[in-house]
C-alpha cells in the first residue's frame, strides 16, 4: 500500500498543460467535500460542502473547507460543479459565492433547486447552468461530461473531465442500486465508454469501502414500511433526512396503501418535498397530504407524520416529541420509525431519543431492529465492479476517513491497479497530472474554517481549546483594586467562579494570601511592575491553591486594577 | 406491557415482614448498579458501582448512585454484596465506605481482591467476607445464597435472597457461555433448584435483551487471535479491558503458540493481571511475560503488547500510540487488535484512534472486521432459557437503558409471566413484596452524584449547564470601577472574552455605551441602588449588543466595583 505522504512542502509551479488536483475537504473526514482542478491558469471546483462539528468543537455551527489556497484566484474559477444536493456537497457554496457571487454554479435540476433555495436564505441569486446526464460542456480549458449515478438523493451526477493533461472521473457520492425507485441507475455503460476512452485519474467515494458485499436496494424498504404502518394501531411518526426523496416516496406510498394521510413536519422537510414534487421527483398519491396545521382534523390511526431529527438533533421535532415537549404528544400504541442511518458520533443522542419515545409507550422501529434503512454509498463489491469496468490508470480515494480511503485503495489494488498508482491524499495534498502521468507533488496549507454565529473563520483552535477547558473545568475570575500610590489593596480580591465544583465561600481562605502576595510583589518591585506581572502573581497564587485543594485546573482570569 | 409508573409519591411505611427493593442506580442507564433491599429495619445492598459521564456532563470524572435514601440508616446495612469486579458494580464502594468503613463487603475471591486493591488507593481497609457458589449465609433478616454465573470477568455470582416476605434472585451481570474458558458455567441446575423452591422476584441483566439469539462463546476468539498474531510480520498490540482475564488468557496462549513474548502495559493491566495470576485465574505460559522496561531487549516480531485504551480514552497507551506520542512508535507492518466492545458514545474517539493507527501504517483488526470480541451479557435467547428454567412470579428487568428494560420485560411476557407481573422500574422506584406479592408503591428521590476532582456531590446540574454554556459560547467579563462619591466610572469598562469568536477589540464600540448606561443608572437612582442592580445594567447593555452583533449568547460576567 502506498504510504501517506507527510512532511511535504509547497508544490512546484504548475507547468503548461499540466493538471493540478487539490482536495480542500472530504479526505480524512466525512463532510465538506471540495476539490479544485487547475490547468493553464483556470480553476474548476467540484462540490463545496460543509462538515458538522464533533464534540471536541463545542459551539461551532459548521466547518467549511479552507479556500485560502484559491482565495486570490477566485476570478480564475470557471465554475463550481455540484454532484448532488447534500449539505456536505453544497452547504459551503453560499460562503464561496459571498466572495465572488458570479461564479457559475453547475448541477442537475434538483441539485440546483436545492442550492437556490439555500442561497435565497443568504440573499444570493446565483448564476446557474442546469445539466443532465450525457451532456458535454466546454468550460474554458475543461471539457466536462456528466454521468448519471444513483445515490440517496435523486439526480446525482458523476463528472468526467477531459483536459490537455489527461482525463479525470469523479464519481461524487454513489451506489449501484440495480433496481432504483426512479429507474435511474448508475450508468455503467457510460462508465464503460469512458473506461474505453481512458480514465487517467479516478476519484471515487470511499464511505462504504470497508463494508463487504453490496448495498441492498432502496426498494426493499417499502414493504417493511408498509408492514409496520399497516399493523400500527395508532399514530405513525417516520423520521428521515429531508433530502431523501425516495425514502419519503416510499413512506407516502405505504401510507396511501393503508389509507393514511401524511403530514410533512418541519421547515426543511416541507421545503424540500415541495421542491421535489414541483420538479416531478416526488409523486404524491392523491388525497394523501395534509397540512400540519390541519393535523387535528384526522384521527390518530389515519396519520403518518413525516419529520426530521433522526440523528437526535435536540431542536428537531422528533427530539421534542421524545421529551414530551411537542404538540404531537406520543402515548402507548403510537409507532415511531427511524428510517435513517445512525451517523457515528450521534449514538448517544439517538438512543436518548429512542429511550424517551419508548418510555412514553411508543413502539420504536429503527435500523437495528428492522430493515428500514439502506446506505447511499457503494459497498466494497460495487466498488470492485467500478474498478473493473473503468480500469483507471491512477486512483485517488475520496470522501472518507483514513480507514475508508485505505480500504478503497486496497480494493483498487485487488483489481490490478499498481500500488504506486493508488494515491492516498489528504486535504491540501497536491496531485499533478502531466500527459496522463500522475503524482503527488506537494502540500498546501488547509485548515478548519469554523462558522460560529455570525462569524466565519474567526474562531481559532486556541478558542476551541479555551472552550474545552471552560467546559471541563469552568473558570475563576479574581478582581483586585490596588491603590496606585500606596500599593495597598483597596477593594477585593473578589473571586467569582462558574462551572467550578465549589461554592464561592471556599475561596475565603485564599483571599488574604492573594492580597499579601500582591502587596508583597508591589513592595519588592518598588512600583516598577506592569499590571500583567501583578496579574501573574494572582494567577500563580490562586492557581496552585486550587490545583492542590480542589484537584482541578480551571481557567484563571486575574484582573488587577491600579486606581 | 406494563406502563412506567410516573408521578409516584413517597412510599408508605414498610410493614412488618415486608421486603422493600429500591434500585438506586443501573435502571435507565448502563452503569452505577446498586440495589437496596430492606426488611424489618435491616438493609442489604447488592452492588455499588459507578457510571461514566456523557458528553453533556463535561469535566465530571464519575457519577455515583445517590445514596441519600439510606444515608441516615447506614448503621442498619448488614452487608454490601458485590456480584463481580467490574467498575459499574464496585466503583462506588470507596465512597460508601468513607461514610461507614465497617460495612461488611461480601463477594467472590477475585471480586474482593479487585475491590481491596481499589480501596487501598483510597486508604480504606474493608471488612470482607469471601464467598463461593453454593454457599449460604445468614445476614440478619436475609438468608443469602450464591450461584455461579459466567460473565466477561471470572468469579461472578448471582445472589438469591430468602426473606420472610419471599425470595429474590438477582443475576448480576451474566451470560450463558456453554463452553467457558474456565469451565465455570452459569449454573442452570442451581437456577432450576431455586426455581423449584420458588423465585418470587427475579432481577435480571437487560443489557443484551434487544440482541436476538445467543452470545457466541469466548473460546471462538482464541483461534482468530492466534491467526492474526501468527500472520503478523512485526509487532502486535492488543487492547482490551484490564479486567477481562479470559481475553488476556487467550492473548497469552496465542502469543505463546507463535513464540512471542507478552508485555503488559499500563497500570491497571499490570495490577489486575498480577492479582489474577496470583489467585490462579490467569495461567501465564512459561517464559512468556516480559516486563515493560525490558521491551527493547526483544525484536518487534517477537512481541505482543497487551494494553488498555480500547475505548479511545485519550490518556491511555493506545491513544498515545495512535498520536505517535508514545515510546512504542508504530509503523508500517505493525498490527493492532482491538479485542473489545465499542461502548455506544465512544465511536468518535475509537475511530479517531483507528484512523490514527492506520495512517501510521498499522493493520488494525477490530470487532467490525474480525471476530475478536464477544459480549459479556446474555442475549435474548439465553434470557428465554432463564425465564423458562426459573419460572419467576414477578420480573424486574435491571441493568440497562429504557429500551433494554422494555425488551427484557417483553421476553419475560413471552415465556408466560403475566403482564402485570413485569415491573418496569427506574432508579428510585420503590418495589414492595409482602407474602410473595410484589408491587410498585412509590418513588424516592434519586439524583446524580458527580465526582469532580476532589469534590463529591458538589457539582450540580446548574454547574453543568454553566459548563455547557461556557463550552458552546465562552464568556465575557466586564469590569468597571465606579467612584462611590461622584457616581462616575473611574476605571474600565474592561472587557475580557474567552472562547468567544471575536478579538477583544470588537468591544471598543460598546464600552462607551456601558459607561453611559451605568452613570445614567446611578444618576437616576440617586445612589439608591445595589451593586447587583448596576451589574444587571452592564449585563443587559452588553448582552443585547453581543446577541445582535455576534449572534451568540456567551455567559456575561459583569463586575462593578464601587470604590
Amino acid at each position: 500500500m502506498t504510504q501517506w505522504h507527510t512532511d511535504l512542502s509547497a508544490p512546484p509551479a504548475l507547468g503548461e498543460d499540466a493538471l493540478r488536483v487539490v482536495p480542500l475537504g472530504g479526505l480524512g473526514e466525512v463532510g465538506r467535500n471540495m476539490t479544485v482542478f487547475e490547468i493553464n491558469g483556470q480553476l474548476l471546483v467540484i462540490d463545496c460542502g460543509v462538515l458538522f462539528p464533533e464534540e471536541t468543537q463545542p459551539g461551532v455551527d459548521l466547518i467549511l473547507p479552507d479556500i485560502n489556497y484559491i482565495i486570490d484566484r477566485l476570478d480564475d474559477v470557471v465554475a463550481v460543479v455540484l454532484t448532488h444536493g447534500h449539505e456536505d456537497h453544497i452547504g459551503a457554496v453560499p460562503y464561496l459565492l459571498k466572495r465572488r457571487p458570479d461564479i457559475p454554479v453547475i448541477g442537475s435540476q434538483l441539485t440546483l433547486a436545492l442550492i437556490e433555495a439555500k442561497l435565497q436564505e443568504h440573499r444570493i441569486k446565483p448564476y446557474t447552468m442546469a445539466v443532465r446526464e450525457g451532456q458535454v460542456e466546454r468550460l474554458g480549458e475543461f471539457e466536462v461530461e456528466f454521468v448519471a449515478v444513483n445515490h440517496s438523493i435523486p439526480d446525482a451526477l458523476a463528472v468526467f473531465l477531459r483536459t490537455r493533461a489527461g482525463t479525470v472521473l469523479h464519481t461524487g457520492d454513489f451506489k449501484m442500486d440495480q433496481l432504483p425507485l426512479d429507474g435511474r441507475i448508475t450508468d455503467l455503460r457510460h462508465f464503460a465508454r469512458l473506461g474505453e476512452e481512458g480514465v487517467d485519474l479516478f476519484l471515487t467515494d470511499s464511505t462504504n469501502a470497508e463494508v463487504p458485499g453490496f448495498t441492498p436496494t432502496e426498494k426493499h424498504i417499502g414493504p417493511v414500511l408498509a408492514d409496520v404502518i399497516g399493523r400500527a394501531p395508532k399514530r405513525v411518526v417516520v423520521a428521515s433526512f429531508s433530502s431523501h426523496v425516495h425514502r419519503v416516496q416510499q413512506v407516502l406510498d405505504a401510507a396511501a396503501e393503508h389509507g393514511r394521510k401524511v403530514v410533512f413536519m418541519g421547515r426543511s422537510m416541507v421545503r424540500n418535498m415541495t421542491i421535489a414534487e414541483k420538479l416531478g421527483y416526488l409523486e404524491v398519491p392523491p388525497n394523501t397530504l395534509v397540512d400540519q396545521k390541519k393535523i387535528d382534523d384526522h384521527a390518530d390511526a389515519q396519520l403518518v407524520i413525516m419529520c426530521t431529527g433522526s440523528q437526535g438533533e435536540p431542536m428537531a421535532a422528533l427530539s421534542r416529541m421524545a421529551n414530551g415537549d411537542h404538540k404531537v404528544q406520543l402515548t402507548e400504541g403510537d409507532t415511531v420509525i427511524l428510517a435513517s442511518s445512525l451517523i457515528p458520533g450521534n449514538e448517544n443522542s439517538v438512543f436518548r431519543i429512542i429511550n424517551g419515545l419508548m418510555r412514553l409507550g411508543a413502539n420504536v422501529v429503527h435500523k437495528s431492529n428492522a430493515k428500514v434503512h439502506v446506505s447511499g454509498h457503494a459497498a466494497a463489491g460495487e466498488l470492485l465492479y467500478c474498478y473493473n469496468i473503468i480500469e483507471p490508470e491512477y486512483v485517488m480515494p475520496v470522501h472518507g476517513e483514513v480507514r475508508h480511503l485505505i480500504a478503497n485503495g486496497k480494493l483498487a489494488e485487488e483489481t490490478g491497479v499498481p500500488t504506486d498508482h493508488v494515491l492516498l491524499a489528504e486535504n491540501g495534498t497536491v496531485v499533478d497530472m502531466t500527459a496522463g502521468r500522475v503524482r503527488i507533488t506537494g502540500q498546501v496549507e488547509c485548515g478548519d474554517v469554523y462558522v460560529d454565529g455570525s462569524s466565519v473563520g474567526t474562531i481559532t483552535d486556541a478558542d476551541l481549546k479555551d472552550r474545552l477547558v471552560l467546559a471541563e473545568e469552568g473558570f475563576i475570575s479574581v478582581i483586585t483594586v490596588v491603590n496606585r500610590d500606596t500599593g495597598k489593596v483597596v477593594s477585593g480580591p473578589d473571586v467569582h467562579a462558574r462551572g467550578v465544583a465549589e461554592d464561592d465561600r471556599v475561596f475565603e481562605d485564599i483571599k488574604p494570601k492573594i492580597t499579601a502576595a500582591l502587596e508583597d510583589a508591589i513592595n519588592h518591585s518598588g512600583k516598577n511592575h506592569t499590571t500583567q506581572q501583578l496579574q501573574q502573581v494572582v494567577r500563580r497564587t490562586i492557581g496552585s491553591w486550587v490545583s492542590r485543594k480542589l484537584r482541578r485546573k480551571p481557567m484563571i482570569v486575574p484582573v488587577v486594577i491600579e486606581a
